[in-house]
């Protein structure tokens, strides 16, 4: 109390002193409780923004966070708890699948998703275009569908993390969400208030990924991953390419149709490779592989053989929803995605060179994937399919890619998709070189 | 409006771009309207902190804030409006006398001062000691008595940059109040207001300054100057010495009766030798003078005349005190101050090395002669004497200073003003070099 001034903590900060945990506990208190005001958060953070947080910091201030709300016990949840946690991107429809593969070696996967960010999907989003799932469960039903089912799928509860509800809010107007200790508090206070043993960190990188660089991105997953381990938790974090959309298909009911593929043994390679890299490491932290290799193929094995499947469907009915794969006429998979389809269609003949996957990204929320306003509402059968990708040849008058809209969808939103998918694609003569999906993974 | 977002003009400075004068005139107005909240602004601010501004947007911000509210229009009075700004320091009275002594001479002085700030004295508190002294004149009451006394002494009013008002209060709680271009556009904000023709600056550099080395007084200076050029009004900036008090007392009555000593043809050297030299520059902005020599010698004479006290008399007067030298038996005068004092005493003999004038400005704040929070009330009676200053001799037992302070005055405070003021004086067996006063002129 005496001696504590938020305007003393915003000046050391501002002046590139490092802060005190108690000063830091106290702020974010404070902050939380409304007895400090937006403008002294904001403030602070823009000073964040510019000067950085050292280790010890970040470590206060994730736990400040974390502290803010509830923790959720697992203790009586048998057996080793994982989660997967990425940083966004596009046409990431991974956790749809990972999540029941990995449970189905094992493992629970106590998995809090988000909605989409900006250009980025989130999971919640894509759970929420199947009819029924319920992803706001109390924390007992957490607790209960993942001992039965090995995973539970849901959102953000108002209990978990108070204060990052607050700050993201904040950071959203005052232009500070671009900060990498702030990106990192914000993540590791979520992920550590689920009540997890250890999380795998798909870190993207490339041009549809916030973090444009290799560098950035390796400096936040060094940063996640060492906030994790002074947590206690066992921590992966994999650098993956984000330069163009995983999969074929961006938009919320699509992306889970394409999940279901890869849940039937099939799907798209690139999903396939990262889906058994995340989960193989998922079942090494949680001690049910003894290498990462013996992972991966536990994990490619539940894929094809419908164990996965099975898990996923068991999740899905205990929060509300039937996913019957056996009849092709169930009515939400013969409907769920507009018919109302417009092409992009290539100029020259070549090959596909580069993909500007943030534009594919904010196309999608142009033809309402996404939202512009928070306030905005989800259209989840809108879609973008990538007939080509990186590396794919095309002919002059072939499609690119195609997107189906609603077919009241506003003109001047589905032209500005049409636009931003034309300057998506560069096309060249030659065949470009292929990047790999994993970049690094730092364990 | 259309394109128009706080979040992405924050973006913008915060990414080191400039911003255009729309941009900026748009956030402060709508920041004043109250359409932009606090928690936006204080991010604006605290990027500017780090990013600066271009001269350019520097003009546009000061202008912006002009614009907010009232400019006076003195058109209606003749003569040239010449002001003189002090960047704030401590004893510095210097205002008291040298308004008069310029009005004797023939240039007309609209002067509106703030209160004490931190550590530094305020002119409007000091001309509030004064029984019956009313700062708070309407715009037309202002222009009466600077028509027919040659000068008025006032405080803010409401109606002038009330842009200023609230960025300054917010800079106050976001500790973003360090920045020069923010410093630079709220002084220049509100001497624009006034109507002047010319404008003198004081700006101080030392310990006892807001800034503490010359580099940073420069810039602050030059930025000061080209603020007040490009707006077309006549200005020269003095850097002056501020590592240690203005003459030898702090605290408000007792530097309302120095400056009368310096009206009565006498007062220390260092407060006359600056008065003289502020002034002669503001007559020559005025035209009264052809140089500054000149100018210098004019201000000399209506000290010594006794014709710049008339004027302060007939200012007074019309602004509700009688100030009469003639009667030493004048209550006020021989009331105004505490008997209650406490002497520092030198440990050692030997001269005074140096100062630490803002250790006095803190020293006079425990004491009451300022204010530690914005809600608490000055204690006029309340001062500091300086028994010694930089290159005198003192012998071991000797005063080096003494504080004079309410009877009922709590403990704590009058033993923080001994702690403070016992550490303000190095003592040395060599007599110190002497700084000049006058460090610099930029005109």
């Amino acid at each position: 109390m005496n001696s504590y001034n938020p305007v003393e903590i915003i000046r050391k900060k501002r002046d590139g002193h490092v802060l005190s945990s108690e000063e830091i506990v106290q702020f974010v208190s404070d902050y939380t409780k409304g007895n400090v005001p937006d403008y002294q958060a904001a403030a602070l953070l823009m000073a964040i923004f510019f000067t950085g947080m050292s280790e010890g910091e970040l470590l206060a201030l994730t736990e400040a966070m974390l502290r803010s709300g509830e923790v959720i016990g697992l203790a009586d949840v048998p057996g080793a708890k994982i989660d997967k946690h990425s940083t966004g991107g596009i046409g990431d429809k991974i956790s749809l699948h990972l999540a029941p593969a990995v449970a189905a070696c094992g493992v629970r996967v106590p998995m809090i998703s988000g909605r989409g960010l900006g250009h980025t999907g989130g999971t919640l989003d894509k759970l929420e275009s199947i009819p029924g799932f319920s992803t706001r469960l109390s924390v007992p039903e957490f607790r209960t569908v993942l001992r039965r089912a090995g995973l539970s799928l849901i959102g953000q509860t108002d209990t978990l993390v108070p204060a990052d509800k607050a700050l993201y809010a904040l950071r959203d107007v005052t232009a500070t969400v671009e900060s990498i200790p702030l990106i990192a508090a914000s993540i590791m206070s979520k992920k550590l208030a689920e009540g997890i043993d250890g999380l795998v960190l798909d870190v993207k990188v490339g041009t549809g990924a916030f973090m444009k660089t290799r560098d950035a991105a390796y400096q936040l997953a060094s940063t996640l991953v060492s906030i994790g381990r002074r947590a206690g938790k066992q921590v992966t974090a994999f650098l993956t390419n984000m330069d163009q959309p995983l999969g074929r298909y961006v938009g919320n009911a699509a992306e889970v149709l394409e999940s279901l593929h890869v849940l039937e043994g099939a799907g798209e390679p690139d999903l396939v490779e990262l889906t058994v890299a995340l989960g193989g490491e998922m079942l090494r932290l949680g001690g049910m592989a003894q290498t990462e290799e013996d992972g991966r193929a536990r994990v490619a094995e539940s894929l094809r053989n419908g164990e996965a499947l099975g898990r996923l469907q068991r999740c899905a009915a205990m929060q509300g929803a039937m996913i019957d794969l056996r009849d092709p006429h169930e009515p939400w998979r013969q409907t769920c995605l507009h018919t109302n389809r417009v092409a992009i269609v290539a100029q020259s003949s070549g090959f596909v060179a580069r993909m500007d996957a943030e534009a594919v990204g904010w196309a999608g929320v142009a033809i309402g994937a996404g939202r512009e306003r928070k306030e905005d509402t989800i259209d989840p059968a809108a879609f973008i399919f990538l007939d080509r990708k990186v590396g794919e040849r095309v002919e002059a008058g072939e499609a690119l890619c195609h997107f189906a809209v609603a077919a009241d969808w506003p003109e001047g939103r589905r032209e500005r998709a049409k636009t931003l998918l034309e300057s998506a694609y560069e096309i060249s003569t030659e065949p470009p070189a292929q990047k790999p999906l994993i970049l690094d993974v730092l364990k």
